[in-house]
């Protein structure tokens, strides 16, 4: 189990997780029905998770904090549904996913009914009398964070196939992808169990951080031999004319450049041959120090805070984003 | 042009659609030329029309209302986009279709966008201070209206292809699919113009009548030998499985049951001949009497208010969605 050295810790996610199915329950079958098979499928939620804990930091108020957790899972599960419509990916998790048991329809609009029913949770926090200026706040940060990445994932499309993205294009992209939703979870945990301006600045950087490496050794998984263990059957994105920094790592040493345009003209055909030359000329282990360098950031923040139980649960998952296998 | 009947109104919205493609801008190049397109194919901007309209019956207040105008067009984009990407049409508004033009990606989460920047806007309106209770309350009203339109496509989804539905089931469909979003329209131009609760109730179900009407209408242009007017190339509800009010009636006739049985097992081969028995049996009659009704509960509705030019205009729009070629 994910977070076994942490047994009051997982008790209280196995408590949000029931609350989370819950709140995914819908007036069509076909909905919870769904939902609750691909939320059975697992996921370690991540976002969540930090989120609760980042507020255990502060003055947790169950009450505020896990419609929050929830609605942040909601908005990634939303964007991995739609991703797997784009990507035309068959399985995740392990188990089929949504338009390939269904139909693009159902997951389409399976995506959009989660992000509608995020926005609904969170609203329903609103008081009806003052208004709650941590949560407006956060809200629209949330939000700001769904557009950019929605931007992102565009500006991706264009770049598709064409030329390999500079390294400040591929941080801006994972950025937009991976870390401001991880940054936009730190500070709704932050804000909303009251901590002061500068501390919820403080836990955005540490969100921030962490999902930039979180993404990192996503962009690394993708050159290993099988990626099994995240239930994708072998889609590479280098395969789809997509360019991460492993790639533009050694694209950058003008003596690999003849042999990878030639690789990559055909890469389905050469796939094996691109992941070896990426591992053999260092990409790989340029990522990795790049993804460590993150985590050190990431852990010079919450050092101080390793007194804490929750401090320290979120010390461990800085590690565990770095050293994992989910 | 469509509003030259009211001059006034006409530049009112001339206005609003600068304003509207303004705020509509992104910072990816690519979402703000192809929103620009699709904008300038056109589009009557029914919803906003009619939300701005009603607000002039109350208290107006640009400031407060067009926001909401364009957040409500908005998300009509977003449905429609995703629409197309679903139908894999290649036309709307006689124009190429986003996920056509460039691919299902760019699509996808151009709609996603336009929801997180639909949400943006609002959230944008709230005050720092007192909670805007009219405001939160709609925001609210519109979101559930978006999570109920999910819910009845995927519904729709789960009915495709299957047993012809219901009268009952119908209603329900074409409510979710528009009304709702026509509903709640009208209830945030009352509430935001200041108007009682009584009114505002009052608004919601005549946007809530010519939301029915108009798709009844909608349904019956399915029917049509063409309906290039719309710019749609002919791609038929009934050919992909979706049973509307037309085929609906015809079909609780048990004499023409066995014979729609046949056609519609190979519906795109028997196209005309379902078109044809559609007319001889009234069902097209049928379905405008039904929009008709819906018609003239909306004009019951607005009637006390056609002293006021607004109110006029709204009366006039009700005629206009049975009458209409957009």
């Amino acid at each position: 189990m994910f977070w076994e050295e942490y047994p009051s810790f997982a008790d209280e996610l196995n408590n949000f997780e029931n609350y989370f199915n819950e709140k995914l329950s819908s007036s069509n079958d076909l909905i919870t029905q769904e939902m609750n098979r691909l939320v059975a499928a697992g996921g370690k939620r991540v976002r969540p998770a930090l989120l609760i804990a980042v507020s255990h930091l502060g003055d947790f108020n169950k009450e505020r904090i896990w419609p929050m957790a929830a609605a942040i899972e909601m908005i990634h599960l939303a964007t991995l549904i739609h991703d797997d419509v784009i990507d035309k990916s068959s399985k995740r998790r392990g188990v089929e996913t949504t338009h390939q048991k269904f139909s693009n329809k159902t997951a389409i609009f399976m995506g959009d009914f989660l992000f509608a029913r995020s926005m609904e949770i969170i609203l329903d926090e609103f008081g009806n009398e003052k208004i709650d200026e941590a949560l407006l706040r956060q809200m629209k940060n949330t939000i700001k964070s769904i557009k950019l990445l929605c931007e992102g994932e565009v500006s991706q499309y264009q770049r598709q196939n064409k030329k390999i993205p500079t390294f400040k294009e591929y941080l801006e992209a994972i950025k937009r992808k991976t870390a401001l939703l991880f940054k936009a979870s730190t500070m709704l945990g932050a804000d909303l169990s009251g901590m002061n301006k500068y501390k919820v600045y403080k836990m955005g950087k540490l969100g921030y951080y962490m999902g930039m490496s979180f993404q990192l050794v996503d962009d690394i998984f993708d050159f290993q031999e099988q990626n099994n263990k995240l239930g994708k059957p072998q889609n590479n994105d280098f395969t789809q004319g997509i360019y991460t920094l492993p790639i533009i790592y050694i694209y950058g040493e003008s003596e690999n450049q003849k042999q990878l345009d030639r690789y990559l003209e055909k890469p389905e055909k050469y796939s094996e041959e691109i992941k070896r030359i990426v591992h053999q000329k260092g990409g790989i282990e340029y990522t990795k120090q790049l993804a460590f360098r993150y985590k050190d950031k990431a852990q010079k923040i919450i050092d101080s805070y390793k007194d804490n139980k929750y401090g320290e649960i979120i010390y461990w998952l800085t590690e565990k984003i770095i050293d994992r296998n989910f």
